[in-house]
């Protein structure tokens, strides 16, 4: 089924412990499209300046991503700019200059309209609104955002939550949205804004699904080389929601498979710097790499006779 | 089999943002027998103060503990005041009154000396080796250890470890001891040192298990209502500890499962303050919370025809 995808393009500079690139492909539209390109055909809807190499552009069109919505402006690509230190788990960001993105409206192409499967990308929550309002009808509709949205445009966030299916967020953003320290009771808290589903990510430790009263926990492949986390997020994001597309059901099984492929293209796009590694990555190394998260996290009921304590 | 642990019996003064208690049962070793008595007895070597009331001497001889170990010195009981703050992975340590603890010197019952499985509480890596000198033939030695071990006496630690077949620690502590940010390669350091198993527990996401080439993920239980996150990882090893001793088999399959067991065991013992949690345990319901555990991981294998990407 049909799969939209509305989110940055970027040229990113980035410095980690283990090397640092200047002005790799980059943006969440970016990693989300090519991870989901692996399940099936992605429409993307985003911006880009003059100076955009055609390379990115001939990469993407080669992945299968249609680029009938992506926008090529006057000015130049967004820029982003930043480092981490061992602690990956946190990005500090040097620099942002948003350029053609300052004043990205989307804009959907006629046959991007009839898109099934839908997802928004972490922009203001008003221009995710807008693209919903041209969308006809979403059968299932996905939206991220971040700490700044959650602050300044609480209001505005809270009515593109009512018409979003699910939600993802990281740990801090769950507690900042729901109010509460403990996730669990700030994951409740949220499903009573609109998303059924909610996923909150814990970046090394995995992510948490939440659905009704339903938790489902999936761990993170530990990895011992691990050289860039920038787009694991949308990496994630987009092997779900390309899984989900390709399928065209979200009863319970199909979720939790979707939040372990999510967590197989990250695993995967954190392996080297911007999406070198996800270029040539390979469908056997994503259902390998499922496997192995099987295995991971494998293990056997208890026996009958177990316990010889007093009770 | 036969259980041994040495470690702490302390009377605990914690604050959490939920509420307080004054001196109310705690140390390492009490927790680990209590949690591990609901698979078998536990022999007990540790040391108390005159103070040391006997509601909590019948209480621990209600649990089948052997208490024959248990030293009472003239003198006061070790004494821990702690406050956790919102983010119940820290302890903040407001005071330590090691009192008779200060000089504990682990003598071992004869009846003890033919233990088979031996729990080494967190204590100076010197006395974990003085009571393992005094166990005739042990078929699995685990320890726990510290920060401040590690530290403050790396070289006696490095003896201790050549000497136990498991080692728990939590991520802090691995990456100090396996002198790596990564916590695969520095578990896999640590390896190298004794030790064929290697636990890093995680606070609120669980705990990774280390055997030669092979990992094991867990997922902590997500609590809606944590209370004191103290004796978490000594409940957990006595979980842990408990069912290995029970079966008297050490293969990949048995330590999975009780290293989920030990999961099992720690997301009770937070949910109160002090053991009152575990007092009131039942073996149904840890019966029922590894089912949970199960049900909270548990996703199906891929089909077979998955992938509509250009590859």
């Amino acid at each position: 089924m049909s799969l939209l995808v509305v989110g940055s393009i970027a040229l990113d500079s980035v410095q980690t412990p283990f090397g640092r690139r200047e002005e790799v492909l980059g943006g969440s539209a970016t990693y989300f499209s090519t991870a989901a390109s692996f399940f099936g055909p992605v429409k993307l809807v985003a911006t880009v300046g003059e100076d955009f190499p055609e390379e990115h552009v001939a990469f993407l069109a080669g992945r299968g991503v249609d680029l009938e919505g992506l926008e090529r402006r006057p000015g130049r690509t967004f820029r982003w700019k930043g480092r981490y230190d061992l602690d990956l788990n946190q990005a500090h960001t040097l620099a942002t200059e948003l350029n053609v993105f300052a004043d990205f409206r989307p804009h959907l192409p006629e046959s991007y309209r009839t898109s099934e499967y839908v997802f928004l990308g972490n922009i203001d929550p008003d221009l995710q609104r807008l693209v919903l309002d041209q969308v006809h009808a979403p059968r299932f509709v996905a939206c991220d955002t971040m700490n700044f949205w959650i602050a300044s445009k609480r209001e505005s966030l809270l009515k593109t939550l009512r018409r979003v299916d699910m939600l993802f967020v990281n740990d801090a953003e769950a507690r900042q949205l729901g109010g509460d320290h403990n996730v669990v009771k700030a994951a409740r808290r949220i499903l009573t804004l609109g998303p059924r589903t909610l996923v909150v990510k814990r970046g090394e430790y995995g992510a948490l699904l939440f659905s009704g009263e339903r938790i489902f926990a999936a761990s993170a492949y530990p990895l011992a080389s691990l050289f860039d986390p920038t787009g694991a997020g949308d990496s994630f994001a987009g092997g779900f929601m390309g899984y989900l597309a390709r399928g065209g059901r979200e009863d319970a099984g199909v979720l939790r498979r979707a939040i372990v492929l999510g967590g197989v293209l990250a695993s995967f796009a954190v392996e080297r710097f911007s999406l070198e590694r996800l270029k040539s990555l390979t469908s056997e190394e994503i259902r390998a790499r499922y496997a192995e998260f099987r295995e991971l996290v494998y293990f056997d009921d208890l026996e009958t006779a177990l316990f010889g304590g007093p009770g």
